[in-house]
């Protein structure tokens, strides 16, 4: 009888010890923030059409980045700036990416690059109907 | 007779104009690209849930900025930066929210604010997944 009580406040000890970390895992899983990436750097173009033409491969292949849910494509051929707004999941996919798009970048004679990383402040962009993951 | 046919040949004539005119609005439309605003500030925090809870307030006035699709909002708590990105349906809504917005930054005491304007590539955007539009 003593050993099933001792079975029974061991089991029980180890369930509360399981379930105090899956409450912490899941803490940890809602405080990670989305992380959004601001890159700007001078260009000449092509603008609009032809930009979306001379682009469009570069385009597909981007969007198998691992871990980046979007990209917004940026343009401001008055200033002679371009750029995109980028959503990654996590910070460890956006520097993956980070460091490739900066090489691939210089590889086209583009330099000057202004690269910012953010934290996406959730609630915020509920109440401003900001669009972030994917709608399945 | 004669008065008929002219009747009806100014007719056509009108309504082939009329035509016309709707084909090249429409086509005025199409190529109104979106117009993403995007601001970066030095900032002090707070940061994360305090600043959700600190500016919940003007978020819910923000979404009521008339031409305002979203806004994300975004932090860097470790470089001391936060800010917005925007997307407006036209130019003249944006213009005239970055002047109150401005306005207001620096009635908040907030100096060195750096605001760009830019068209949004819509093909290469759609590509890369991104979200613009409201999706109803």
């Amino acid at each position: 009888m003593h050993t099933y009580k001792t079975v029974y406040y061991l089991y029980s000890a180890i369930e509360c010890f399981l379930i105090v970390i899956l409450i912490e895992a899941k803490e940890v899983i809602i405080r990670m923030a989305l992380k959004l990436l601001q890159i700007n750097f001078p260009f000449n173009g092509p603008w609009r059409d032809e930009m979306a033409q001379a682009y469009s491969e570069l385009a597909h292949k981007l969007s198998e980045t691992p871990g980046l849910l979007w990209k917004i494509w940026i343009e401001n051929s008055n200033g002679g700036e371009t750029g995109g707004i980028y959503l990654f999941e996590d910070e460890s996919s956006l520097d993956t990416f980070l460091t490739e798009h900066i090489a691939r970048l210089n590889s086209f004679g583009i330099e000057n690059i202004s690269a910012k990383k953010f934290d996406v402040n959730e609630p915020l962009t509920q109440i401003t109907r900001g669009k972030l993951k994917q709608l399945s």
